[in-house]
């Protein structure tokens, strides 16, 4: 298959990208998990499409035994009905991942299972370590092999060194952690507890919840109730916990710190709007953001729109804080899966086109102001511009819900080389002619507070000032420079 | 595959199903249609989901040869780019389709291509013939073979046995079709023509695009925008029109009659919101039958919602006649694909559940009007309703967009047994009470003439009258009593 | 996938190829049959790789379902345990098919399984049909349509047609065969009745079995001993049989002639040796032909070879008559299977060293009579004899278990165009250089009565003398040249 | 699927299992290598057919990139022309694996691909290592961790952690294999050198080969033929080369020993009779076999054949040395691939007779002496004998070309446990009894040492003598006792 002309993505071409999702349950009444796992990955799937996978271990059989299943693409197209009927216990840990191109290879697919020297461990990571490549280079100095190029595998090493010399899983795991710098929210199985864990500045999201005799682990808190089960908390940025049967969830709080840098994009794009992350629910963090852009930069009009499916929420809050009806312009085609052919530029069908579609009959003959949440490159924003336009639109105004964003991440978002972004270099005003649009603003950097409901957030893609101090060298993609080595001349 | 506990469906599993689109595409500058096929059957997948295909044929090239491929599934899973260097041909026909379980093979996908007298066929047919049982007797009587079950294969024969004696393709078409009752939007691929067809009633949605040098013809016209044609008009109920390099559209209008019966469940649930049908906007069909179910059926709340997606529009309409605010309450997962395991019934994840998640803050302490088209069983629509109690609703207000209904549907739609039909013998209130709402009400049956613009539509399902004597049997599904037959017992 | 260099026939890229094996069983005791067709079918491989069916149904349930798969590839690709939980039925027919490339389709797939006036028939043919163009311009004049390009679908038009004024299914079997030229081997199923029928020259063999209380039609004998059944006896000649359970086995001879015209390239090639064809062991047929070559082409020499798996009986009936010892020469690499990537010709790995090697100890230093059962291109032959020399043969002299052939063979074998074949225009001498070879031998025409046990035979291919007459234009082939058709002017 | 009911392997049912094959290339003039290794490891298809993998490089590049591509089942089902385009690099290694089905899971596939301290290292094994359970347990100790369970991670950890202190990648696969014990043949590529390691007591072949200016390393010289490459000369036990364009082929034999332990049943049954182990040929030794068999158990008789495919070199010597003539008795249907559904217990059609068809005919009347390799379990002998009588023998008598078996192996051949061995507390007289054979001799103990043409060997199998101490506990298999661990209480 030409791999070069389709697109798992084409639906977000012009987005910044999530790159993990992860989920962890632990039955004390030895029920299989697995199929609660499925479900689990299924409701964070927006979190990843590249592949994912399940891992599980029977703490109470005979044996123990982890079974495990990992595959390229969504979680309804890698499992079957016969896949669980392999993946039997009643602990494990599973992933979603989304990577850039070059390395989505099903030896990366998390979650990594690996024997060590208490036995196995299952691990599945959601962000990006920014000293991963020291540390690779460290370890391999000290006789390292590594069989994948993520994270994971660079955390379970310092885990399996550290249990050497330590009374616990937990206490290894604390001690690998420290070791490590970035983002990072852990999942991790062990024989017989269940151990999560984020970093002190709580990049990423994590929470516990419970069902019945159950307790889960998850990215978000939508995977909670997709399940079935109750929200519990979140886990604190820096903190450690275990699930065990014989303690229940244990805290360890030795690493949590006061200063904490949130994702803002979590609460902008990437998390589910049904997901309630540190206290601040999402949808309600979209209404806030767009009655802001209301307030900031009013505008008169027939009707607010967003793009869907993540603009909605903010037009709905743009048009609660400034009265002007909420209505529908587009309409999107949900078939487009995995395998979809992505139009050609040659041909007449657009990409755009293909997915969306406009309302003409309501669009036509009015002023419309159309929220979306970002802009990257730029590439489709003209497009859906045009496309009201010809049905008729008579203004366009684009409102978007963050502040343009100049800097790269390097805590687990994609984001593309300064170069292709829109925003850099150019004033608001040379966007806005570039997209075609009436008029447009962006969010401004003061609202994001608002936004977190007052909590500590990272805002190093806006500002190019990260909590952490960001690593010298582009350390984002696959470390490939890592790949080849020197190997001595023959003598 | 344990296909029993997999649903494509799933998402609609309480919903009618519309049998099938169709599309055809004659590009006279000879440029290859199928990939346009791809991309208008894909606006048509809503349509049918269960098996697809695309015939193509050269009508310039040396050897005039028909390619076809079919598969089950969606179009993104059936086709890859490969499959596009083997459909060569600049005039072709395409199929969705969705049937009852129990057919659904690739024997029976769409188009049948067949040789006859004259050449090669492509055949797509998008309706239900109710006499397809006594033609097929009939035929089998003159020593007739049938591959398939589709009716397609009894217009097929038809045609081919009028065409020894016709002048033309298009007079055996016609011809053909005098024998038929029922409902059909049909399109032909003939060596060297594009036919459409639509029966007298006019049941079914077909239109007639253009881009460039190519006409098409469409179930919807939403497929035209989808590939960037420009809509010129719907064929007419009862008209058949031929499209040919020499002589452009032509049409035959014999069978055209004043009575009409367009289905109008087109306009309430099957057709995409952006399509227009016989004039009349399908998303403002939808805002229609929410103003109406405002002013007939009034309550006081603090929002208005819709059970996505098809409940959206009628939501708004509904918000814009009563001033109460439109919101969200629901957030779907729309990675549900066709191999996505269904929950069991022993499992603590509800269909659901999995696929909606209430939000909660946005409904929390609010009392709602909730729009959903339809109930047919009413098996969700309890859960929905008692979901939106869970996350802290006040108050629960639902509407149906559609009058209840009661009787079998023999024009291509899939209706379950009335036994199984929630409002079968039951009162408003009993339903009420069933789904566990606080108040309930369904669109007047009077209102159905708004909703449709004035035009003449069918609504049999409602009140049990139809525009064509139904048959005396049953005679949906799949003829499998014709299946076995007779055999004279052996001298 | 780039079928062009790939190849499921490399294994035979120098040979003829038979078109077809069938097989059908009855079982009155109301078992499955489904996996004892699969075993048959899979003792049938040979006779067809490209694609595989099998069709059963239940004559005694309450609905007869008739229930059948097909695909592309061998019977071991094919089904999966799985199939046959949906393959339910005490009777059945299947069959395994090769075809040249152009129809290589899954529509055209055996059985045919139709619906007709007396309910189900499944269809599956060996043979071809010389009269099937006629027949189907025929056919169309009076409106049939044609959804494949296969002879069976001819037959079933004739058997549909006949059947309306016939008193039963074999009657109408009958008066359809009446109206076919050509060669077949004919099972057909219907609702209660098993039927076969041979050409009256007896081109292809069909033979009859049993097994406790259920009855079989195969190809060849051997796929009765693989399911464990015993042999009764062949079908002769024109001969139709029913098989059912009020009458057993019903024998209908009034097509049965005289003259037969059995395909002699079933005894030196086609068939399994452990099958017996019309009383005439196939290992035996071979023998002899080696023995006849012992006789006729003697040459001084240390060891005597086939180039297997086909030249390995002539091989040991030569050593036999000659006393040369038998040896063996070549390990051939049993592992290429249906998706093996050929070697290109720019690659060192030629097609024919990646599947045969010499044993060079066992050549060294010695004269070879090296035994294959024809040469039709000559593209490997030159190449075989080549690797003999590399290792060290010191002469090798080559006899071919069959005469020249010249001519092609309309009655169900695949012979390249004339031009293409090497002993066309050409001496044995000159073969024999360009194969470089030391001498070279071909079986005497006159020899061919001795491996046919003295039973009457088809030599058209090395005589171009046909037991009927040819037809005018080459029929062979996908008829494609109907695939078009005029459609008639616009008016 | 249900993989219980299938089997790869069921033509192998009642025989040993060679673990691996192996296959290394270096081309100096920069071709890629992938399509040669491809057929290098279709040629060692028989040495393991449960899964398969390639891992080239690039020495030359800018990137170095390593590509590499595993998958289940065999060759020709892994690899389509497209993985071609993603494998390239001119130095490469490749892997067919059988393994016992527990861990015959995608994670075990190699080559085993990974970066170290000094890039990045491809390994491929053949054989076992006794020692692995302990020096997992001692690199678990320092902190390793183990993605597989297979040896060649515990030998690539070795290779990482002297490769800190090695001047070479050479040096450190040296030290590296002075910690290990047992069996292996290795192949390693390294970013710039081609290494090849064959165990001291060379209990697995390794050979080297050329063609034009690229370098091979093979399991079998049958590999090197089927590429068009020139044998150069074995690996000799002990030996460690590197491959290199700078100095060619460098030879490093400090752990050569005298004492050598060649498995004897690569001559008698693994290795492909056309190729050459040791210097000594493999069809060469099996013929020997058969004229032993025929000095030391000589019986009157009419016709030898043997059972196909292995046994019929030795059948061959038989008949050279007795005089009686060779004959085939068996036909094999070459179909059975991965997929094979094989009969169950209560199927008519055994495995057997599925699989083997006896020619009648040549048997019928005829005392035969029938020669097969081994005997496992005896399940299938009887059934053998069986339907030699069956088809009218009228004497069978049975000779074996090996000693009987009795004593596990340690050494990479999958022998099941004692108790399931049919010569395991039984006479030969009873075994004779058990598989019905007229009379029944082995192959004397004595003779083994003229089968490897007086090469040192190992005979545990058939002694319980082995050339190193085998372990105490059975660490056959996959070691999953390590798989759980303890994992300290919490506290």
């Amino acid at each position: 298959m030409n791999e070069n002309i389709r697109s798992h993505y084409f639906e977000n071409d012009d987005k910044m990208h999530e790159e993990c999702g992860v989920f962890g349950m632990y039955d004390f009444d030895n029920n299989d998990v697995a199929t609660s796992i499925y479900y689990g990955l299924f409701a964070l799937q927006h979190r990843g499409q590249e592949s994912c996978g399940i891992a599980v271990s029977d703490t109470e059989g005979p044996k123990g035994k982890v079974s495990s299943m990992k595959g390229m693409g969504l979680v309804n197209e890698v499992y079957t009905p016969e896949s669980f009927e392999k993946l039997k216990g009643n602990i494990g840990v599973g992933h979603v991942r989304y990577s850039t191109a070059g390395a989505s290879t099903i030896e990366n697919a998390q979650p990594l299972v690996l024997n060590y020297v208490k036995g196995t461990l299952g691990l599945a990571h959601n962000g990006n370590l920014i000293n991963a490549p020291e540390l690779r280079k460290e370890l391999a100095l000290t006789g390292a092999i590594f069989q994948t190029t993520i994270d994971s595998e660079v955390i379970a090493y310092h885990i399996a060194r550290e249990r050497v010399n330590s009374a616990s899983a937990e206490e290894a795991v604390m001690k690998a952690l420290r070791k490590v710098k970035g983002s990072y929210s852990l999942v991790v199985m062990s024989p017989r507890k269940l151990i999560g864990a984020r970093d002190p500045f709580g990049f990423r999201p994590l929470c516990i919840g419970k069902r019945d005799n159950a307790y889960i682990l998850a990215s978000e808190s939508c995977a909670l109730d997709t399940i079935g089960a109750e929200f519990i908390r979140d886990v604190e940025p820096g903190e450690v916990v275990t699930i065990s049967p014989e303690y229940g969830i244990q805290s360890y709080k030795d690493m949590c710190q006061e200063k904490h840098a949130r994702c803002i994009f979590e609460y902008i794009y990437f998390a589910r709007p049904d997901s309630v992350f540190d206290g601040m629910g999402i949808y309600e963090s979209r209404l806030i953001a767009g009655r802001c852009l209301a307030k900031d930069s009013p505008v008169d009009a027939d009707m607010v729109v967003g793009v869907p499916e993540s603009g909605n929420a903010a037009a709905q809050g743009y048009s609660l804080e400034s009265g002007i009806p909420y209505g529908t312009a587009f309409v999107k085609n949900g078939y487009v899966g995995r395998t979809f052919i992505k139009p050609q530029q040659s041909q007449r069908e657009s990409s755009v086109r293909v997915k969306l579609n406009v309302l003409k009959e309501a669009v036509k003959g009015k002023r419309i102001i159309m929220i979306d949440d970002s802009i990257v490159r730029g590439t489709t924003s003209d497009r859906i511009v045009g496309m009201l336009r010809e049905a008729g639109a008579k203004e366009v105004h684009v409102r978007i819900s963050s502040p343009p964003f100049l800097y790269p991440c390097y805590f687990g978002t994609d984001i593309p080389d300064r170069e292709q972004l829109i925003a850099y270099n150019r004033s608001v005003d040379e966007i806005c002619k570039i997209i075609g649009a009436d008029s447009l603003a962006y969010l401004r950097k003061e609202r994001l507070v608002e936004i977190s409901g007052g909590r500590q957030y990272c805002h190093g893609c806006f500002t190019g000032e990260y909590p952490v101090e960001p690593p010298k060298e582009d350390i984002r993609g696959e470390h490939e420079d890592f790949k080849r080595g020197e190997d001595s001349k023959v003598k």
